[in-house]
């Protein structure tokens, strides 16, 4: 169960309205790597942990904390949108190429749809959705998920703390950005005691390894011409399972035979092969 | 430029036909995690790879890879859905529980739209997106959405796997299982290179850490009841980036003010606050 | 800030598991009136409220326990899939009719992707979308977005209800209804305030009614042959919002003329009108 | 069956093309509170009417109505884009910002895709989904959803008649604010109808009461620290379904248990619980 | 402008219910080359016909034809799933194989969501979206959509028709076949006459010749190994739009350079390719 | 199997950054229309070819050459991204016209998402979805769909040749427009090599025409007021598929009675005919 307070986990303040960054900003807010991504995939990973409690209250913990991300965020969304009125925007677009340029790199939703709200959509409008998120039940794959959630959404705040001009914008950037770096390492140590409690680095650690093919299992293709990917260390040495030594293939073939399709039968009114003799 | 050959990297028989199972292999030729995810996320990172040839060239030999997945899984699905009558389903339907059960089972739009052929969709017929994939510019992010990508799919192959009977069946499914161990570890391997390079495991590492509120980027903040996670390495000692030390906040309350914000002009038509008197 | 307790704010206990009862039970979770729909509508409308601070507390009080339902019924959904074991299932499939049905009315995805836990989707696996929901700014017109969201809701839960044969799982069901019982009584009350504050019950109630082309402002158009509908309320007496006498409109007629557009550019490529001569 | 005429329901004429107003009035046609969506979500709750013929008229007359909208608004964005050649477009970007501001704030697609044509899309290019859309059989849970929409497509052209400025522009939006001013009325008769009939308010009205729990049907949970909505009229007194007296709940507590969950069977590849120990 | 009579085009009978092929035939309603995408499809095109009035006749002629088909589809849905009771639905699922099979074959939305009513969704339950369907502008393009449309629509139909077992839906199925039949003529003749008009096949015919590479428009690449399409009609002899003679190069390579991109700014985050030395 | 050479098909150079021209440009790599939805309609097809060795063929050689145009696409908008700095983007908002029009004119998830690389999205930025393509296993049908893709895709190219005036750019554009009159020219040829082999041109051809309501199968149906479309080769005479005569039908009526439901069992709480007696 969860309970609310009025104040924000940190200000949101705005120096001046801004619509065409708060265009920008909904991008960590609500696409793909934003907070409401992180949000929903910590809860549900956390509600689904089968009988791991410091797990579960680990992602339950970093998922609350989330949702006052989200609240940040939106408020300070709509700050950026603040005294935005909708009547002669028509008239300054013809008249003024300042306000125009203005009124073009906003997003027009905000007036129209939201109100001068902050909406669950990326930075150019699409509705966040739960394509975004995974919970598989295997939590080293998902602390990966979670690794990379954070990475990717720690990248995307840089890039628009370099975008904003304005120090109280960039002075709440800069605590969403300390609180990934947290999490960041947090994750990475989650993955590390994980991976020794299992003796293996290889997802899902349980599979019995006799049931892989083992003699592909250490492999590298080179399925292109030229190879400047040859003397990485992902094509020679040990793997990091410690269980096989790379191989590094320079012109891979096919173990399997051609592809062939037997016919569908008639009343599934595919196109017959009748035109084999013709071939 | 792309070139093909007529054999599979791999054989792709069965047994017998199985339609309920073809449904179920969908998931990880067309699912979130499935082999058009890795084949278009690999290339398109490695097409917008700035300046990095060897990572370029890592990235385009394993998707190239990919499609050939994407082959292997599409001749398994059509194979599973051979001879597979529509007359006199409904019939069967009504007569015969084992039929009907398995026609129950069976993705309708395997007969009705693909003509008894793989769709690009999941086990469910969600149809795939590029909401899927990601490709950052940032290398050391993509990679660990790369390796998480390795480690969903290996798991969703490995449960596939026990769900199978079907010998044929289940050596395709031991070679997929295969790459994604190599994958796994090449991924591994190719995330430890670019963080030694860097100095640093927080993605992006060349953010100046003196524009983050450092104050708070190791704080573990315990926003629920109970303290099962205050032990993990993620609350305690020195942090993977060895720049700090954890601290966990056992009653973390917030930095900010109350989230207020100010009306809206009365041209935007949100409810005016006249109702101020009255609270 | 959000905080978070361990305990459910309702049990969620299950006599038996029942995969396919789980599958059904998402369309509350995660589908278009689900729970994650009404906790996402009321956090983003309560966050966007402008200067009016008690309807800000009504919309993030209601919210924030919103979040508690999810928590329930994702604990109900995994509980449904206790003890579902992957091996031989395939098997089962072709010698036990019973057993085979049970997997045919399973969601593929609870054994595949989720590893036994509840999903952010509805009852056919389409996944949650933003696309559910509205924070428009107008509190009258989010008010009855909320109204219809409990009723859609309660009217679903209402139906599984009658679905389950398991008492301990109606017994949670019956909980969700009642508190959609008080949040259908508590949205219609907010509504009610609302209209009478504003002396009008049309939204945006502050447009100028000048404005608006009055003539036709309580036109009831009958557009098809026969008239059963010409007896409703609709379409005779005084209109609610008191301002106008309903008219009933037998055969309606069109007010402008033909829709007809001019040519393209030719560097747009449109099929030019060229054939006109031969109309 | 349904009939044409090549006449409009109202004129759709413009004083001169605008090709950002165009982008911009495409929300009302194609957005989630546009055209599209009430044509297309009368129509079906119409023709899924069972047994009330006067619902069933009523559904299907204001439906076949809104297509003409859908005609109306079409008419109107393709009036907007008259004239817009591509040539040069580029060229006028680097070197007129007035030009530049009007491209800038051009939907693309009405240039590449629809070679100056209304697309069914909302203001950002978000194709129409019937996500947006509700049918469920209830007619009193149906009719909230269409008043709802009725006020929020009547919000969203009343702000797009305040960015206009363009008299001829502005008189059609005016028709179409009538309109809705009209079916807004309309659904409060029928559903004030329905719930007179019913005898109640809370939707499904033919569940039985006894089956809910009770005891918490008029609760109001203040989950937040603070009381602002303590004296609303959903705190206290008779509720509107005549049945109950709210209740203000200040401290709500929960009524469950921990959500534990069992570990999963070792073949579904989950974590499993072995570092309990460690806990 | 529009209106509606209440009979339908066609009868909409059945013999008794059958909620498993009420699921199927929703693919034909509202999935990809369903009667929604047809009637939106040529109302758009339609409404956008700039200056053929002929054209714009036609495509708003058979568009209202297929808004009728709609209605003709949702009263047969409607009626498959007359008399289905929820009671008692799970305890059948426990004791009757036969009826358990009906249930994991029924679209659990038919009972939950739509209450027996027809969806605007396909027959696994992806809702009905705007990306189906296309209105370009260049009439000879959109027709060879629209003959598209109405070959799978067909194909699709008859296979339904072979599923079916209920002679009254057969009959309504044979309606539909045949107006396909009807569209899928109608089309071809449109088609003919537009490019006799034009004097090219080649859309947009009115593109100049000379301003693209003419070297190439005629060539066929062989990406391949083995040239069983070498002998085809695409190979060789002059094509179709009598501009050129079909060259089958049966090792086809690059015209470009590697494909190689510059460094970017450091303040995007990028990796920055200091790892050059090491490459 | 698949193969990669590090040279691109053909050159992607530009003269300069433009980040407008390069979100135009992402409409025909990752749109409805563009390079992305041909490479995977034509590999699904040909993956599924069920015994047609010469169509399989067809289909692989044409799909593995549009991956490289993703290829060329991908690396001409990463060019056209060069140099793109974050820093002061806003500052020259606020100052300078010009760079401002630019701004609001680029993609910012260009900036934010994909660090100045090219993205699976149209030029709105959707996010690529296998909505957009098809593979039915009926040859016929779907080389009518790909003959559409072809069709589209060329004229949005074109069109996107008329907006740029960069002649580097225009020569890419060029080789692409070339390829795409290649390819409509064979898939013509392909389309009626299997006509003729059919001896029909009505998909799918196999099925038994008999089994149609023949007596609508060459009626056109004029709904609406006036018959501008009555002279058109789809009104009169002999239809192409050689087996009938068109007839125009100036005023069709419905075949079939009114559209009448019968009510829902109580246990579905749809709402009950009660007001019958009402009517």
């Amino acid at each position: 169960m969860f309970y609310h307070i009025k104040e924000l986990q940190y200000e949101a303040k705005v120096s001046r309205p801004d619509p065409v960054f708060a265009k920008q900003l909904q991008e960590v807010l609500g696409g793909q790597w934003g907070e409401i991504s992180v949000m929903m995939q910590y809860l549900f990973q956390g509600m689904n942990v089968r009988g791991n409690k410091k797990y579960r209250d680990l992602l339950m913990d970093i998922g609350t904390e989330e949702i006052a991300h989200i609240e940040i965020l939106s408020t300070l969304i709509a700050r950026l949108l603040d005294n935005t009125s909708l009547e002669h925007q028509e008239k300054a677009y013809h008249s003024d190429p300042a306000i125009a340029a203005i009124m073009g790199g906003m997003n027009p939703q905000h007036a129209i749809v939201s109100g001068l709200g902050a909406m669950p959509s990326d930075s150019v409008g699409n509705r966040w959705t739960a394509d975004y998120i995974i919970s598989s039940g295997n939590l080293l794959a998902d602390f990966r998920a979670n690794l990379t959630a954070e990475s990717q959404g720690r990248l995307q705040v840089a890039r628009l703390y370099e975008i904003s001009d304005d120090p109280l914008v960039k002075d709440t950037l800069s605590f969403l950005i300390a609180r990934d770096t947290a999490h960041q390492n947090q994750w990475i140590e989650a993955i590390h005691e994980l991976e020794q409690q299992a003796g293996d680095v290889v997802v899902p650690t349980t599979f019995p390894r006799e049931c892989e093919k083992q003699a592909v299992s250490y492999d590298f293709y080179n399925t292109s011409r030229g190879e400047a990917d040859a003397h990485g260390p992902w094509a020679q040495g040990v793997a990091p399972d410690g269980r096989g030594q790379f191989r590094y293939v320079p012109q891979p073939g096919p173990y399997g035979g051609p592809a062939k399709l037997m016919p569908a039968p008639p009343d599934v009114y595919d196109t017959p092969p009748s035109s084999k003799k013709r071939e």
